[in-house]
């Protein structure tokens, strides 16, 4: 019988499914960044729970504060892809027997500074006994039906783009976990990208507003398997031709004789958005964008064959599906 | 420095609370069985989490069936203290990497069958590799302001009364992990209340319909702290001179050489409704609960004095606020 590491999440979660009987007209289909509970009128309910465990996915050199404050990110970056404001969030607490007075706060201080950042006030919830740290939060907010932006939607011919540059997150892993080196001057870049990640809440809302996205996810599972996605819900498929690399790991790739192209779309841990957009309203999305505080950036198109490719100075390859999987045998 | 096994739950959760700042205009005090947020005309959100965790809430007889429909019941059972209906619930897992695919199915299978008696819908969820099984759900529903019934609200003079008998977990557990006796004629009671518990959801709508209660609180942590709480919550005394005690649990008290009133009072995991009502609708609040398939008890009345007093005989005891809490030194 295979166990769940050798399952994988993604099987784990079909097998769930399969037992689940699912609400009528869902507004927001099982498998989006979100859940949805139509309330009347094209009024929805937004709920989303996302789970933080410290064993699989906290390195040792994040502080519980940086923690707690990360699973509030990992939930808001969702709330971000959707588009919609988060307003609301629970908590429920898995605590070691050991853990420490101070370690209890920290944790507290790390939710609350996480929820001010993204507007929202956490309501309520309940702690545990575990063996591990386990932070699971359920966030709520309320959106408009046609305001929302699902994972499906994009057309051929659209925009395919992003809303920062990939791979520091692969970079300050393998820093972290597996103590390669960096220099000073993009360390610190580097390293920050996994101990205090941003949601890009601003810019998704943003974009909510402006109208002009039809498709749209979180790359919290990695460039790569975030386009996949992408393009599996919008029944079409990508060339990426202006791979998004950011300079540091470029530059962490040279030092380290790895392959910036696979830190970049292989990685995980990223919270930026992918988004499809019509090519007639690319100026208005990148005003919008612009206005949030963010940059959008044009890294490809969308494709009638049903396939993802990189293409790099005239040459193309495949972009596989894979990245950031819990479970998985790394 | 204090561990969390030192502090207990309650501690805990006020620690992590003394780090938050609060949304303004809550609905619902914090510490209640739900959380609200006000979207506007005494519209209400009801938002509750509750986690079980393998290590603590299960014991070994209980399969994941069990207690994956068991995660369901908690959570339902703190919506029917409220009088709301659950609507949509969102899952998310921590299994352990040896977690084989009937085990993962089993838990789909409960989690199912669980919202299903309580006809909501599961919409979706996430899952993550932990060292325990750790399912912790996120249960949504609305409500009127007007008809949600909190902890607080209790007058002197109130009737106090519950949904059902108590005292079966304890004895339940003690069975189940002391490996104490009970004959067959009660046995099958005693260990059914822990594997298969039910919550008391039509009682507790029908009981919000007849808007008979000044105040309502589930019995998760036994008895004693539920009636407590409530007292605390309302500002009042509760004087309990009819103590409902199961005829199972006094045969296995008589059996084992227990007390049957430390059974009743001091157990835990047990989903009735603790109930303050007006007395000139006791008899509305009654036929309420029997048309909705159940049976309401009077177990006392409640006093000015701040304090919990059980009468048994015309003898006076003071009921300790104690029952079920994770982390306490048991």
């Amino acid at each position: 019988m295979k166990t769940s590491v050798a399952l994988g999440e993604r099987k784990i979660i079909e097998l769930i499914q399969s037992q689940l009987e699912l609400m009528p007209n869902m507004p927001v289909p099982f498998g989006d960044d979100v859940s949805a509970c139509d309330l009347g009128n094209g009024n929805l309910v937004i709920l989303k729970t996302d789970m933080l465990v410290d064993k699989t996915d906290v390195p040792p050199q994040m502080s519980l504060w940086q923690a707690a404050r990360k699973a509030v990110v990992m939930n808001a970056s969702d709330f971000a892809a959707k588009g919609v404001k988060p307003l609301a969030i629970l908590v429920s607490l898995g605590l070691p027997a050991s853990m420490t007075k101070k370690e209890i706060v920290d944790i507290g201080a790390g939710l609350n500074a996480g929820a001010k950042e993204y507007g929202a006030f956490i309501l309520g919830g309940d702690t545990n006994e575990a063996s591990d740290v386990v932070v699971s939060l359920s966030v709520f907010g309320t959106a408009r039906r046609e305001e929302l932006m699902l994972r499906s939607g994009a057309n051929v011919g659209d925009v395919v783009a992003v809303t920062g540059l990939f791979g520091k997150t692969s970079a300050g892993l393998k820093i972290l976990i597996n103590g390669l080196k960096a220099p000073k001057g993009i360390r610190g870049a580097l390293v920050d990208s996994i101990l205090t990640p941003h949601a890009r809440l601003d810019e998704g809302l943003a974009l909510s507003h402006s109208g002009a996205v039809t498709a749209s996810i979180d790359s919290s599972d990695g460039l790569a398997w975030s386009l996949h996605e992408l393009a599996k819900a919008s029944n079409v498929g990508f060339l990426i031709n202006n791979l998004p690399i950011s300079k540091e790991t470029a530059k962490f790739a040279e030092i380290n004789k790895l392959d910036s192209v696979g830190l970049t779309l292989y990685g995980g841990e990223e919270y930026e958005l992918v988004l499809a957009i019509e090519p007639r309203s690319w100026d208005r999305a990148k005003k919008a964008v612009r206005d949030a505080g963010g940059k959008l950036r044009q890294i490809g198109k969308t494709i009638p064959e049903k396939k993802l490719v990189l293409e790099v100075k005239g040459r193309r390859t495949p972009i596989e599906p894979r990245g950031w999987e819990h479970f998985s045998k790394r």
